[in-house]
């Protein structure tokens, strides 16, 4: 999906909400354990009931490898699933891949040839030979079939991005600015995001300094707690330039056989809050 | 595995080599492609041969997730076969996963729990809660039944190790400095290994500077083009403390009939010199 297709539907549907599909089997509703893949039964019922209030879905790849062939099966359904009955859904697969050049090139031969994900995400510590083979689309002899992105780790929202993330250089340069500054030169804005945590909405105004039209895939706001509002307040762009994730606060709000419904409200919920920041900070495109 | 019992093992065999099994179906012997599983075949007739000079096994994740489920299969037949038949192998599975705790946490049940590996390459850059989980053993409700490693990236062999491992920051301390010592307050040497790229020698006088007893995990030997010689003139220590990896070097040896001979060949040969390297640097234990 290219950029300009990305905020059509953002504009389309008053949301930038990415759903991310954390689908653990000692979470969802224990009456799906009776279904003969609960994975898949379980993502298809939150897809139908989220679809008309967010733009992507990030699929994270450690809860369906945990669960060994049959997880990876799930997750080549849920793919599939998407791209068929929802081809305006913007698909991310949460992978934090990364290493040397033609092990890169095998992961993106996985995930933008077999798979055929929007995006994929990147660890930036092996550096440019690690990413640029998802840049580059495929390996010899396959060839991609539209346009992809690298979603490249900057500053994430959990507590240990203190310990190498924010380290400033000899010229006071933070990691998380380095690896932005440095990852332009790899990729550009229409091919490579950056995620960042919400956790620290006043980051947001770093980040743009030196990212100021990359789009961002904001993870953090519900279960770990970051403000929705400060995000946008420094991080939206003119065409947003934000996908905000939820996974936890949406999918598992309710365990009973109620549980689509509960979430498709909490995904509503979010939908509504980001149309009313979308008009107040004049998003227009 | 303990560290104790690796070094009984690279004792035993006069040898600190692991062979990585960085399987691609477009680079293993054509004739192997009628088989029912081509990448099991080809595992196992490289493992068959070349288990007497070796102690360690690699499979690299990417080559098998690039065949989807198969791949995976491929891969879970290979670690059974190893645990079955090769007891004292150490097998390390070249994943460098990463990411928040409760998905580093899924990452450690799949490979610590499921597939019951003894090592997981892990990246670095999200810090602490993204590691610990490996350490702490398994999710809830699930036991570790042995040892378990972190093999934690370090310095890599890429070039784009340049990019951010070496960044100094404002005191001097380069990023994979801090990795490693950061690092250690999380985990300890018998539960924690380095990533050291091969390809710059003379550096591992200063990783043994900050990770004096770790065990480090080179890559780097063969198709990257390091030196062997000076990896141990400046990495070995009393028990080693050395896990050599060689992967294209060994395994692609040959693409006829006859290449898990030609692989063996190439293996031995490796062990001839770190048998050599052992004695001359009075390795004892």
């Amino acid at each position: 999906m290219t950029r300009k297709e990305l905020f059509e539907n953002i504009k389309k549907k008053q949301s930038f909400l990415c759903v991310g599909l954390d689908t653990d089997l000692k979470k969802i509703p224990e009456f799906l354990l009776k279904e003969e893949d609960p994975i898949f039964a379980f993502n298809k019922a939150i897809i139908d009931a989220t679809a008309p209030y967010c733009v992507a879905y990030k699929p994270n790849l450690a809860f369906y490898e945990a669960f060994g062939v049959k997880g990876m099966i799930a997750f080549e359904k849920t793919v599939k699933y998407l791209q068929e009955n929802y081809p305006d859904q913007f698909i991310i697969a949460d992978a934090k891949r990364g290493d040397i050049g033609n092990t890169s090139k095998m992961y993106a031969r996985t995930f933008f040839g077999e798979y055929n994900v929007d995006a994929l995400t990147v660890a930036p510590y092996m550096g440019e030979d690690s990413v640029t083979p998802f840049l580059e689309g495929l390996a010899e002899g396959e060839e991609a079939t539209k346009n992809h992105w690298v979603i490249l780790l900057a500053l994430t929202s959990n507590k240990g991005s203190f310990d190498f993330q924010l380290t400033e250089d000899k010229d006071g340069e933070r990691l998380f600015e380095k690896v932005i500054r440095k990852s332009q030169e790899w990729g550009n804005d229409g091919n490579m995001m950056y995620v960042v945590g919400a956790t620290r909405g006043e980051m947001f105004k770093d980040i743009r300094k030196v990212a100021p039209k990359a789009f961002l895939l904001v993870p953090g706001i519900g279960a770990q707690g970051g403000s929705l509002e400060e995000v946008c307040k420094y991080g939206m762009i003119e065409d947003c330039g934000l996908l905000v994730n939820s996974s936890r606060a949406i999918i598992y709000a309710d365990k009973t056989e109620n549980f689509a419904a509960v979430a498709a409200e909490k995904a509503r919920e979010v939908q509504q809050q980001m149309a009313q920041l979308m008009q107040r900070l004049e998003v227009r495109g």
